[in-house]
């Protein structure tokens, strides 16, 4: 097992190698960050101001070969939320950090006069000078590093809109062909790396010395287990659902069900979300000659991402999520995929989330800035925020702050977090999560689409809103799988498949050296919860931060006519009971 | 005593007297505004939303012939600081409110297509079409709504800044000469009453029956001691400090004591000070044919107002307070009072709060949106807000929304409200006003620099921090005077004065009918605040709520070199204790 940690301060200019605590030995990634912001960070700090941190890392099986593994967990306290913050993302990054034997960075502490670039590689790390990246697009800008350093290796970057200090203001990382696709897209963690005077880090994975694993022959079982549910589940498999169509499917499967949020969450069906559906996406990249499916990093099984490109097949641009082209689409009026991948092209470009990007526009929309469906209106608008005009600053830091500059008040926000592509009114598995989650509103918190939508992990109705100890059980699991390192898609095929969890329980054992059972899950998946909760609460939230918004309650939902109707009590007792 | 509520439903458009409840018949002023907000209003609501409310109370003595004690209160949920509001404000409008028999008004319900104007009068309450008046500035609309009712009518107004609903809107009240002057400027009030549809309220006290008092003689005996102490007070005397000075005394003695701030509080002195002092502006009213002293409403010992006028003495503005002078001149680096007088103009006529916006333009100014000093760019800033261009969006929700924008994280507010003319680094004891208020930083929630810079009531070291007691009697004796009706200024006198503060204390229990001492006003106090407190409680707020912004704690103020150094644990004791 690998026990470095990498501390990186920014007011001294240095990068030192520590030894992992005692105490975080068997932590990774959501785990470890957690942990170490909760011990690090005081949770009243200004999160641009000097005494916030930013932590980075993989999860515990995370460089090894245990399948669609590669993710990393970027922590810290949130400028958009004032709460902690776990932004994960999956990306070859995570991989190669691992691999290199790093177990968490911790950047503190602030370089005032310009920009610094972390380099980390076999022979040690160092603070190199970033002027020269300073204000450009991400794209450009990943290209070039490559050319500086070498071909593959792994960039973590904040774009323009976190120099400009933007709470919505996310960390992209390279996809497989370099470019800045990958995000920990969530919360304003660009900002809290810019605001340290770091602009990049390039990992250089060559010679890296890989992941020790304590009991191999547990964690080779396991691997085993867990690779055959991912290739028996029809959502995970080669060729299932999400291979065939990416996350994207859900366009369809969401608007049928009358809760795919349309115009600022004002109605949860139109027939034009057909126009932007998944299916109809996977045929214009096969037309156009785009990639799908296709891995976010090595050694991932499920392949939901893609490449998407232009309509002559040009200007290759990454993967189109689900929750991107559904912000960046309906949610503002918009069902044209072209339109839309642009306006994801200019997000990934500038640092900044999808999911926050697209209900800003939309609450900005219907604040009078722009006409719902005004795809041209928009891409303006977002070079307004490149700019960093008046206009650009009323943007670049997301809907709850676009809502109040405009006098809005139907704001989709939980703890100033913006809510992802599922109305709460129409599932309430859902909402429950967006409101009790530490993160703000998140659907990866305690993904209950998959028993109240698709059946996955049993089926449940989406109306019933007695779904306390469902989202209390999905949550800790979800902090057991962030904290692993496995890709969130991998709880489709755990769900379902006890020996597949059972197989994803063992890889963790196996790379730790300690005897885990799928018993323990609950109890480790608690305890981070309750360290994220409590450093909220001394941060000072309250219950009343884990309500969805008053509109919510008040204000049906067409077409089927529904509010939220979970009980304050009820919301109170998610986390907190059990 | 008078025993009528007026209710106004802006859905229903109705508005119906009622009798006063049997529990409020003891309150007045902010004792009812915080009573009935914190029955009627949910606390967890959105501010602009259609659950809260607007009340407006005077005071119990005013109306009478009690002393500077023209005082309104004005209640609601704040949109700026998201807790309990009472904003409170010197106009006759309180005296006629309280002559025509109305205890309180309360706006509530939501008018959505368009404005409607309140008409109060003996005869009764009507609700008229207020198109005409929408997107005008408050001096013109003043005037014109003096010769559409009739002259000497009183008004309360939201400015076009409400109607944008601009956190920082204040509610205008007309001066002795009918100008948009007088101001219950703090927490976003005045967008309360736009988002409720109600652009103006107009009251016409002719044949107003006039204030009945239960006991004449108590009443009577009170009000001579108290009148008898003004008279004698240096400070509230005739041809006294504020008669002759106006409050802009105090720029010069702060500015000796290094705790008036400069350039966004980054520093406490600078020699400029003296060219907008009150002795300075003194001279150049007289110079110009101006008026000082001035009373803001009729009956008033103390007339620390005035009438400022241009250079040659044209376009009389109304009163050029410190707190203004202070917030658009040397906290702006700007040491020029016509051009301060010049922006104080055009706050009065948008609907601003000045001292929100004196520190918004600071912050402004550090986010590099212009420099210091520019006070030709700053009028410019209030027309772009006046025209609600994307700039005039960034400034008219206040500091702490205007750092966000900029990334700026010098940021002088408490609970989302800006800092008063009082550096808390210099003088500690109003810093825990700031910090426990649960109105967000205001130095009329506790004026502790009567003893800690003025030597009234004692002279205290304001360097001292221990004064957890001192600012927990303060903030409840001044609950009291704010729900008596009178004029803070009164309370120069009777802290140095027992016998005014006994007669004091009797006007009121001269007016309610009950028989009250000098020792009932901590208990009265105390159970004010303690209502608000379980409001701002019940609406999210904690510990952390009642602390100074993190700079304050790590950069020290020039030129003495102090941090703000009162412990968490005995702010947390200030209004819990005791």
């Amino acid at each position: 097992m690998n026990t470095k940690i990498l501390r990186v301060n920014m007011e001294r200019l240095t990068a030192e190698f520590e030894e992992l605590p005692d105490a975080y030995r068997s932590l990774g990634g959501r785990g470890l960050t957690s942990a170490i912001v909760a011990a690090e960070v005081p949770p009243e700090c200004h999160p641009l101001g000097p005494r916030n941190k930013l932590v980075l890392a993989p999860g515990i099986v995370t460089g090894t070969s245990a399948p669609s593994s590669g993710r990393l967990s970027v922590g810290g306290k949130s400028p958009l939320t004032g709460g902690i913050k776990e932004s994960n993302v999956g990306s070859r990054f995570a991989q190669t950090l691992a691999r290199l034997g790093i177990r968490a960075i911790i950047v503190e502490g602030q370089f005032k006069e310009g920009y610094k670039l972390l380099a980390v590689g076999k022979a040690g790390a160092e603070l190199v000078d970033a002027s020269q990246w300073i204000g450009q697009g991400l794209y450009a800008s990943f290209e070039r590093l490559e050319e500086a350093f070498r071909d593959r290796v792994d960039i973590c970057g904040a774009g323009v809109v976190a120099e400009m200090s933007a709470r919505n203001s996310g960390l992209a990382f390279n996809d497989l062909e370099g470019r800045s696709t990958r995000y920990a897209g969530r919360g304003g963690l660009g900002a809290v790396m810019a605001s340290r005077g770091l602009k990049f880090i390039v990992l250089d994975g060559d010679g890296a010395p890989g992941v020790e694993v304590e009991d191999k022959e547990v964690f080779d079982r396991g691997r085993r287990k867990l690779a055959e549910g991912l290739k028996a589940h029809d959502v995970t498999k080669p060729g299932g659902a999400l291979a065939s169509y990416g996350t994207n499917v859900l366009i369809n499967v969401m608007n049928e069900a009358g809760g795919l949020p349309h115009r600022n969450f004002s109605s949860g069906q139109d027939p034009r979300a057909e126009e932007v559906s998944g299916e109809r996406k996977a045929e214009l990249i096969q037309k156009r000659g785009g990639v799908r499916p296709h891995a976010c990093h090595p050694g991932c099984i499920i392949q939901c991402s893609e490449v998407w490109t232009r309509e002559d097949g040009a200007d290759p641009m990454g993967v189109l999520e689900y929750e991107s082209v559904w912000a960046l689409g309906p949610n503002c009026g918009i069902y044209d995929l072209d339109t839309i991948g642009e306006l994801n092209r200019a997000c990934n470009d500038l640092g900044l989330d999808t999911i926050e990007t697209g209900n800003t526009l939309a609450v900005v929309m219907e604040g009078g800035l722009l006409e719902f469906g005004d795809g041209a209106g928009a891409l303006r608008l977002l070079e307004e925020v490149r700019r960093g005009t008046p206009t650009g600053r009323l943007l670049m830091h997301g809907a709850a702050f676009a809502g109040t500059a405009l006098g809005v008040t139907r704001v989709p926000v939980v703890k100033g977090q913006a809510m992802p592509a599922y109305d709460p009114r129409a599932v309430k598995g859902i909402g429950i999560a967006y409101a009790t989650s530490p993160m703000g509103a998140d659907h990866t918190a305690g993904y209950s689409i998959a028993p109240e939508i698709l059946g996955v992990g049993g089926k449940v109705d989406p109306l019933d809103p007695d779904k306390g100890a469902l989202l209390r059980g999905l949550q800790r699991a979800t902090a057991f799988i962030d904290s692993a390192g496995y890709c969130l898609f991998t709880a489709f095929a755990v769900l379902d498949f006890p020996e597949a969890l059972e197989g994803m329980v063992e890889t963790v054992g196996g790379v730790l050296g300690t005897p885990l059972t799928v018993d323990d899950v609950d109890a480790i998946g608690k305890k981070i919860l309750d360290a994220e909760r409590t450093f909220n609460a001394a941060a000072g939230f309250t219950q009343t931060d884990d309500r969805l918004p008053e509109f919510m309650h008040l204000e049906t939902l067409p077409p089927h006519g529904h509010v939220f109707d979970v009980p304050a009590e009820e919301l109170d007792a998610v986390l907190r009971d059990g």
